[in-house]
C-alpha cells in the first residue's frame, strides 16, 4: 500500500492497474467476510460462495473506492461499504436468476446458482447474502453509520433496485416510453451504484457540496451503465458476456435501444458519460479514478 | 399513553390488556413504514403490505417492547426495533411459503402472498421487506446504531435464520437428532427472537448484566416456543393455526414431538419456560412482561 501511494505522488498509477489492485482487493474482502460465516450447513454458504467470488467486473467496489479517495478515505475505511454494495449486488443476481424471475442458467460463464445449488438454497443463499451486506456495512469507518445502514437499505429495497425488478417485472411483453424506462433503471440500478458512490465518500472527509456533485455523477453514469448493457445485448456475444445474449429482445423487455435504435442509444451513452464526467469537475484531479470508471464503463465490451 | 402509565404507577394492566394496546401499536408501526414506501409499483407495495400487516402474534414485537420496559424504554423508543424484527419474520414466512421451500397456500387465515401476488412479485416483497427492516431498525432509539445493524443481520442471515432454514430444508425425510435439532431451532427461530429482546433492551438505559441475563431468557423462550410450535402442529387444527395443520409429519420433518413423543415435548416447553422466567430473576418487577410473555407463549393453542 505505502509503495503504491509513494508511486501516487508522483505519477498516478494506470487505470487498469488500478483497477486491478482494487479488484484483487475487493476479492480478498469479501473472502474473509465469507469466511467469517459459519460454515453450517456448509451447502449455504458454499452457495454465498458461489454467487459472490470469482467474477464480475466488480464495478460497484471500484466506484466506492474511487468516491473514497476523492474524500480521502483509505481503502481500509471504504472496505466494508465496497464488500456490502458487492454483496446485495450478487444477491439480486441470484433471486434474478431463479425460474420464477428471469430463469436464466448461465451468468459469469458459469451456470447460475439455482443451477448449481438448487432453486430453494440460492434463495436462501440470496437472503443470507443481503443480511450478510448490512453486517459487512458496519465494518467500514462510517460518518454516520445510522444514516448509511439507511441509506443502503432504500438503496436496494422497495423505492430501488427490489422496486425497479418489480416494474421491469410487470413490463415484460409490454410498452415503457423512455421517461418510465428512466424511472426503472434509476431504480433498479442506479440507486445501488448511487448508494455504491455515495457510501464510499462518506467514509473520508467530505467538504460542503461533495454530496450533491457525487448525487449528480451517480444519476448520470448509473443511467449510462444501463444503455451501454442495453447495446451490450444486442451486439454481444454469450462468451464476451458470460451471460445469455439477446435476452432482452427474446423476452420483449423495452429497452434503450428497442426505444431509440442502436446508434441512439450508443450516442445517449456517450452524452451520458459526459454529463457525469461534467459533475465531477468541482473535485479536480481528486476525481481522476471516478472519471476513469466513467470511460471504462461506457467503453466496456462485457 | 399517560393515562396508561398512570394506571401502571398503582396497578399494572392486565397482559392481555397490555398485549393488546402493543399489538395495535405495532400494526399501526407497520402501516406507518410501509405508506412510506414509496407505491410504485402498486403491486410491490401491495404484496408487502399484504405480508405484514393484519395478521399475526406479533410475537417478536411485544418481546422488543417488554425489553424495553425492562430497561425504561418508552413503546416510542422501541418501535423501530418492533417493527424492524417484525418485518424479517414477515418476509422469511412469503419467501418459506414459496413453492421451491415449503409450498404451501395457507398462511394466517388467508391465501399466501404468492398465491396472491405471484411467486416472482412474493420474491421481490419478500427481498424489499428484508431491506426496509434495516431502514426502520434506524429509527429505534438505539444506544449503536452500528453494533445494532449488525445484530439484526447476524440474527437473519447464515449464522441466524437464513442458516436454519437451510438446516431444516436439508433435512426434510432425515433423521436429526436432538441436539442438532436444537442447534437447527436456535437458529432458525430463536436468533431473531433473541435479537428482539436484546435490541428492544439496548433502546432504554441498560445495566450491567442486563444482556447476558436476556440472552438466557431468549435461549430458553425460543427454543419453547418452537417446541409449542411442533405440539401445535400435531393437535392444533388448520381453523385456529391459520395455517396447513399436520405440515411437519406430513413432510417428514424431524420435530420434537418425532424426537420426544407427544407427552415429553410438552414437559419439555414446560421445563424451557421455567429456565425462560428464572434467568429473569434478578431483574424483578421489572420483567414483568417477559414473564407473562413466556406464559403465553407456551400456553398458546395457535
Amino acid at each position: 500500500m505505502e509503495s503504491e501511494a509513494r508511486t501516487a505522488a508522483t505519477a498516478p498509477l494506470p487505470f487498469a492497474t488500478w483497477a486491478d489492485v482494487r479488484q484483487r482487493r475487493i476479492e480478498g474482502v469479501l473472502d474473509r467476510t465469507l469466511a467469517s460465516v459459519p460454515a453450517i450447513p456448509a451447502e449455504l454458504t458454499g452457495a454465498m460462495r458461489y454467487a459472490v467470488l470469482g467474477g464480475g467486473k466488480r464495478m460497484r467496489p471500484l466506484l466506492a473506492y474511487a468516491a473514497g479517495e476523492l474524500t480521502q478515505a483509505s481503502p481500509e475505511a471504504v472496505d466494508g461499504v465496497a464488500a456490502a454494495v458487492e454483496m446485495i449486488h450478487a444477491y439480486s443476481l441470484v433471486h434474478d436468476d431463479l425460474p420464477c424471475m428471469d430463469d436464466d442458467v448461465l451468468r459469469r460463464g458459469k451456470p447460475t446458482c439455482h443451477v448449481a445449488y438448487g432453486e430453494a438454497m440460492a434463495l436462501l443463499a440470496g437472503d443470507a447474502l443481503q443480511a450478510q451486506a448490512f453486517a459487512v456495512l458496519q465494518s467500514a469507518r462510517l460518518a454516520d453509520p445510522a444514516a448509511a445502514c439507511r441509506l443502503l437499505a432504500q438503496s436496494a429495497g422497495a423505492a430501488g433496485m427490489a422496486g425497479g425488478q418489480a416494474i421491469d417485472l410487470l413490463h415484460v411483453g409490454k410498452a415503457l416510453a423512455l421517461p418510465a424506462l428512466e424511472v426503472m433503471h434509476r431504480m433498479k440500478t442506479g440507486a445501488l451504484i448511487r448508494a455504491a458512490i455515495l457510501l464510499g465518500a462518506q467514509c473520508g472527509r467530505a467538504v460542503h457540496g461533495t454530496e450533491a456533485a457525487l448525487a449528480g455523477f451517480a444519476r448520470s453514469i448509473g443511467l449510462a451503465f444501463q444503455v451501454v448493457d442495453d447495446v451490450l445485448d444486442v451486439e454481444g456475444s454469450a462468451a464476451s458476456l458470460g451471460k445469455t445474449a439477446g435476452k432482452d429482445a427474446a423476452s420483449h423487455k423495452p429497452t434503450y435501444v428497442s426505444l431509440l435504435g442502436l446508434d441512439a442509444a450508443k450516442a445517449h451513452a456517450q452524452a451520458l458519460r459526459e454529463e457525469a464526467q461534467a459533475a465531477l469537475a468541482p473535485f479536480g484531479t481528486r476525481a481522476r479514478r471516478l472519471h476513469e470508471i466513467a470511460d471504462w464503463i461506457v467503453r466496456r465490451d462485457h
